[in-house]
């Protein structure tokens, strides 16, 4: 099977040990080229667990599924992106997990990223408040003017996490879409309002030191009776219908905006998984590696 | 009103500076000596929000309820008892925030507690697996002796938590009802099964001092898609009646068992308080002022 189109989705919590000759796999995006599956057959589009590299032998059809493209979005939409992993865990950790009451005040980090810049507009979209925090004033830039967030900041330019959420929200959290645990969850949760939900969904800034771990305050958690609950995509499924439908009427109608950060030919790769850790991204990463 | 017998029931992550000649209030029980409310009349039994005293004036009767003492039980069980906030806290939080099924492990910290020994018994009678940890051999041997615990261990005796419940729990926890925080929910996260339960009641290793608080691994957290919920008794009116009818009916069949831990006499107070401090309670702490 050819892979076309392909964007590496190895989560960056799994410690990757990559080793020469060794096959990586990823998220992505391809047509088959020959098949001796009953379920595929040539030319066929599907998305699935590929590998890094301009051709995969899929052995365990499983974790493929024929593609439909007739909705004429890009292909790249469905390789972890909007369409895919990145909209699942957005659309899912944001509704089934938060349960948002229009009005209620969203606070989102890693806001630029695949997965939060589509938090915040899901929740812009659904009637919340949304502040979102990043590392560049790029980023930030985006959030407020591109993507339409209420408000969003620089955690860098913050010498006190804690004072810039109040003034973020002067009446508090009612939702923290967490992607970076840390400081950040501290200060989250000491900004909670009575009854707030934590949807924790990544923590990058823990991935390779532990000792940046959180320390949150748990006599605010009872006071406040916090829930904090991590999640994954795969078990979302439950929630994928309305996802895919809410998701792909927000695009014909152009009120989500798709934000890709793409980069070409498998060449580029590493330097791609590395851009995540550094925080290099803005929006989904995406390597393309042929054209369709 | 008569405060004839009394329990002291301010939460101990209260910062309670006693002045002298202010009135300290907490959950008992008396007897109305006389009343100005058409709800309440001399010689009524009622439980709610009193003071450290002997006598107390109440005015804000929402915070008292009459007692119906006709089926028998010892008044200090309502004192904030077994059938008071301690009951209600302890069922509420396992089966409304847990949603324990049969077989599954639980882990309980401060197990001899008040809360604790309650939430170790409700889950054995419910079909659980059972480990609790205390501070002494004394209240190690009252939980798996007298309490029904399936296995229990002094917390002080082990020097790494973490081992100590991959002992107890080979299978790994379902369920975690933390009382204490700091580095046993550290622990009791890294051995948390897939869809694990914290119930955070309490936190009493970090109420003085914010240095133990627990860094629980948010990267599990993710991957095992663990919740941690605070509560409060006060959100549990909903599942109130099930508590109460459930139980009365172990009580009066002899299945679940009531440990104080009485002191007698208004001079006894401020000890007691410290005590709860000291973890030198067992069971419910309960200060009887006067004979009803």
């Amino acid at each position: 099977m050819k892979t076309n189109l392909f964007t590496h989705k190895i989560h960056p919590a799994t410690t990757c040990a990559i080793i020469p000759g060794q096959v990586i796999g990823a998220v992505g995006v391809g047509r088959v080229v020959d098949s001796k599956h009953p379920g595929f057959k040539t030319g066929d589009l599907v998305s699935g667990w590929l590998s890094w590299a301009e051709y995969t032998i899929v052995r365990d059809c499983q974790l493929l599924q024929k593609l439909d493209a007739k909705m004429g979005f890009p292909l790249s939409y469905y390789a972890g992106g909007v369409l895919g992993h990145a909209g699942l865990t957005a659309y899912g950790g944001l509704f089934k997990f938060c349960k948002p009451k229009k009005g209620e005040k969203v606070f989102v980090s890693a806001a630029s990223g695949s997965v939060g810049n589509l938090v915040g507009q899901y929740a812009k979209l659904f009637g919340c408040y949304v502040v979102g925090c990043a590392g560049t004033k790029e980023k930030v830039d985006l959030l407020k003017e591109k993507i339409g967030f209420d408000a969003a900041f620089n955690y860098k330019e913050e010498t006190n996490l804690n004072a810039a959420l109040q003034r973020y929200f002067p009446e508090g959290i009612d939702i923290y879409f967490d992607n970076v645990g840390g400081e950040m969850l501290e200060a989250a949760v000491q900004n909670m309002n009575l009854f707030g939900r934590i949807a924790v969904c990544g923590v990058i800034s823990e991935y390779t030191d532990t000792q940046k771990r959180a320390k949150p305050d748990m006599v605010q958690v009872i006071y406040k009776r916090i829930k904090i609950e991590g999640f994954l995509a795969m078990d979302l499924n439950d929630i994928y219908p309305e996802f895919i439908l809410t998701t792909m009427q927000h695009l014909q109608t152009g009120k989500l905006k798709v934000i890709e950060d793409m980069s070409y030919g498998v060449e580029s790769i590493p330097t791609a998984f590395v851009d995540i850790y550094r925080g290099n991204n803005i929006g989904k990463k995406v390597v393309k590696i042929a054209e369709d």
